[in-house]
């Protein structure tokens, strides 16, 4: 062995790609060794590189195992796939928060503008041979012309931002839910109880970007979805667990010029379960694609790029970004 | 009969709307009015306000008892469905080019997102339940992530200038095909027939928004696609009849990354047909709707408005916007 520090990566083979972080560091891939090779290296990882959701493979037993872990990056934005419970409290976990946030916030104003002009319900009605002038009038009247209008963005970081400089061409007025007032001059900033319920009144279109902590979790339920106006559209884009899902079926059938577009998918047995616990599939006025929205181009690249940066900023003795707090956790 | 001057309005019978308008000239409404009516009312008619397509009612005959017509006045952006051979060539023929810009623009994006960001074809198969991660992988590696991108812009007059606009936030790099070299700094103008190449083979989406005339009947055909990139989106929210259907079939078989998203159908015996000359509603990689692109929360307003504005601009003596040029229809 080296002089240098031990990161075990997990769900990225590929270990040649990671040429910035060899040279500061020796690299073992969890997903290629075996049982044996892990019972001697585990004690001497210092850091750990999850590149996709926390391995199942990894669970309490061998976490206690790695004594000499400090640090752990993760490449995806949020930490909710993390046992922090198992996770001794001196390791320092990282997320990478903004490190999607272009292809996300691309992602969610596809869903928006697909939601806001009827895009897909008018081209199902189209291909199942559907098609009447009534319908086309129906729905047609429910479009949304977005200048002028109002779109709330819930949860204010590097996806949020983006969400809100993109659509500056759109002539919208943005207000965004946050917990830092700091924002651009044209941006309107609500926080608290009474800024969510003010934010989600207010507006015609909603993002939800907000990381899924113990906080946030069943965020957007019964009260808050009653306050929403009723063609309004919200879109998710973060974690599917930030909104009660039984709530907002009964809300969707109840509203049919509701709409609701997620990517997102609550997670079952450790994996995103792409289906939900209610039959949203069932409704016209419910949009929902796989979790694409860290688009593959993006995702093999920046992503993981950046998560590295902020694990060479660990190793040289910086301060890494994105620090978790476990109180929201846990 | 009063002094004013009298306005014949087709495809609109709430004259009371039309307040500006009735305070400066005589209305009636074709539609509600009888044949017996019209007999005596025609040969009065100074001026068409013309609010739908033009009414099949409106034949020849009709046409040449209007001995006093001078200005047509269209609602529509084009002008392809006026039957400009019975029209006597004295007659000024204004279109409302521009009168549904933002609309349409917004539309163009609702298509050219939800075809970059592959929402339709992922929320089909949710649906349907054939979800597989295999088609997840597939589809996801198709998805554009539109940041660094080329935006082709085919006709670059109210419509292709909003939809410049409106991207402005997406970061893409934007060339307009364009009969006038004026354009922003950040835009690269093409003209003629090497410039319409120049722009379809570099950009990576390409939206159609340039009037159908003579000149760009069948604009869009085999020897213009076969330069196009293979992942490229097509967005038309101008005239189906821009486009050859059959060569498009054809390339749409050949190029399955290869989007094409239309808001237009062609006419048939002067209706608009919503549907198309080959089984393009068979195709994944085809995105239909039904012509909902002026959305009708402004299709009763700010056309409306722009129109009345350019027709009583010509009432006043003044110079009217819009005029046809006959030669580009005949």
């Amino acid at each position: 062995m080296s002089g240098k520090r031990v990161v075990l990566v997990t769900g990225h083979r590929a270990l040649g790609e990671l040429t910035a972080l060899s040279q500061q560091a020796e690299l073992h891939s969890l997903d290629t060794i075996s049982e044996a090779a892990q019972e001697s290296l585990l004690p001497s990882v210092d850091c750990l590189l999850v590149a996709g959701l926390w391995p199942e493979s990894l669970g309490k037993e061998k976490i206690s195992r790695m004594k000499n872990l400090k640090f752990i990056q993760l490449r995806l934005a949020g930490a909710n796939h993390v046992p922090i419970r198992y996770i001794p409290p001196g390791v320092v976990i990282c997320t990478n928060a903004g490190g999607f946030s272009l292809g996300v916030a691309e992602y969610a104003w596809g869903l928006l503008l697909a939601a806001a002009k009827r895009v897909v319900v008018f081209d199902a009605n189209l291909k199942a041979g559907q098609f009447t002038r009534e319908f086309r009038t129906k729905v047609g009247n429910e479009i949304m012309l977005l200048r002028g209008k109002t779109l709330g963005i819930i949860g204010y970081g590097g996806i949020g931002r983006a969400v809100a400089a993109m659509g500056r061409g759109f002539g919208m007025k943005v207000n965004a839910f946050s917990r830092h007032p700091e924002a651009e001059p044209d941006i309107a900033v609500f926080q608290g109880r009474e800024g969510l319920l003010d934010v989600l009144r207010t507006s015609d279109a909603v993002v939800i970007s907000i990381p899924l902590t113990n906080r946030t979790l069943g965020l957007i339920g019964d009260a808050e979805l009653s306050v929403m106006k009723p063609g309004a559209i919200l879109v998710n884009i973060a974690r599917e667990e930030i909104v009660d899902e039984p709530a907002l079926f009964k809300h969707l059938k109840a509203n049919p010029a509701f709409t609701y577009a997620t990517d997102v998918w609550r997670l079952t047995d450790g994996a995103e379960s792409f289906t939900a616990s209610v039959p949203f599939l069932e409704l016209e006025n419910f949009i929902g694609t796989p979790h694409v929205s860290g688009p593959s181009e993006s995702s093999t690249g920046d992503p993981m790029r950046l998560a590295v940066e902020n694990l060479l900023r660990y190793l040289k003795g910086e301060e890494p970004r994105n620090v978790v707090d476990r109180s929201e956790y846990t």
